[in-house]
């Protein structure tokens, strides 16, 4: 029997429902849908970490990085990242930012596999991603 | 060696392909997408439970609840939820069911991680919604 | 401590960024979003098998498949797919492909959970398939 446990990082704002923004149970764990909202700030609303792909893309990389990091994981334990994007002519350089980001991350195992869908999200908001990992 | 099993409620109607509404291969379990439709009656077409997003939202969860019982699972089993929406005017309506929903489900383990996003979905049908478990 | 390893199937054009098109861990496959692109030629840029919904459905389900045996999986072993269409209207011939499709494979486990939404998608892609497998 093992326990579900939430992932709730400091630097989160508190979810606007009642979910988690990670959860992890035996060897699996889940981040839920994160974007590019930089760290909580006590009274503040959520706030975009800025107008560009690029300002959102890494807020939300480290938006995810905190929630695995919280669970005891690390970007080499995940398998699967969906990135949803509001726009296809957003691909190209999402991917560049993707690549650049990786490559920095220094990952020791295979890269996760991933799949990206052009979707609408709220105003303002240009990417969302969320993912699986599953522990050694 | 695990077997692959599947789910299917009696409540629910048959798929509209070769797939099922639920599978469990051993502490994973998988409910396929759900949408707002009426338990399944003989000889009738599926039907949504209303025209409204809480009407289509609340039968919703109910037919991803009964694959989860069906399974031998619970909500507190839950891992993910994916959310598709076809109005992100909707977001603040669904969370305010969601949440009075899971308050009187009375979870006793944390709240499953959560994406919603914004997708197209066949005319009629506000929301979409699939889980991911993992069973004690 | 089960490794994480990439899989890439020798047909397959390299990803478009640093993720790999599966991924297996433990008991766990994830296959990456797959679309009807043809086997990979040397220089020649990703080429869909067609225009048509049933030539992309079909190489769609042949690169889906290509990953889940080189990881040593069938489909049999798969417990959820995702399925990323682009035109709600689509939906009935999307399922009668899959329906042959998978009667064809003669599964001896039931057939996976699904998910189908209608996103966007990169010009002149119709479809969009990704899958999470349980190794047995």
């Amino acid at each position: 029997m093992s326990e579900k446990t939430a992932i709730t990082p400091a630097t989160h704002t508190a979810p606007p429902a009642k979910f988690s923004h990670g959860v992890k149970k035996g060897n699996i764990l889940q981040v839920a849908g994160q974007v590019g909202f930089l760290p909580a700030e006590e009274g503040k609303a959520p706030t975009p970490a800025g107008p560009t792909l690029r300002e959102q893309t890494l807020q939300t990389f480290a938006n995810v990085k905190a929630i695995l990091e919280e669970g005891g994981a690390t970007w080499d334990d995940v398998m699967m990242m969906r990135v949803y994007l509001t726009e296809v002519d957003h691909f190209a350089e999402m991917n560049e930012i993707y690549n650049q980001y990786f490559e920095e991350q220094g990952l020791k195992a295979p890269a996760s596999a991933r799949t990206t869908v052009y979707v609408g999200l709220p105003k303002g908001l240009l990417i969302e991603i969320d993912a699986l990992a599953v522990l050694g």
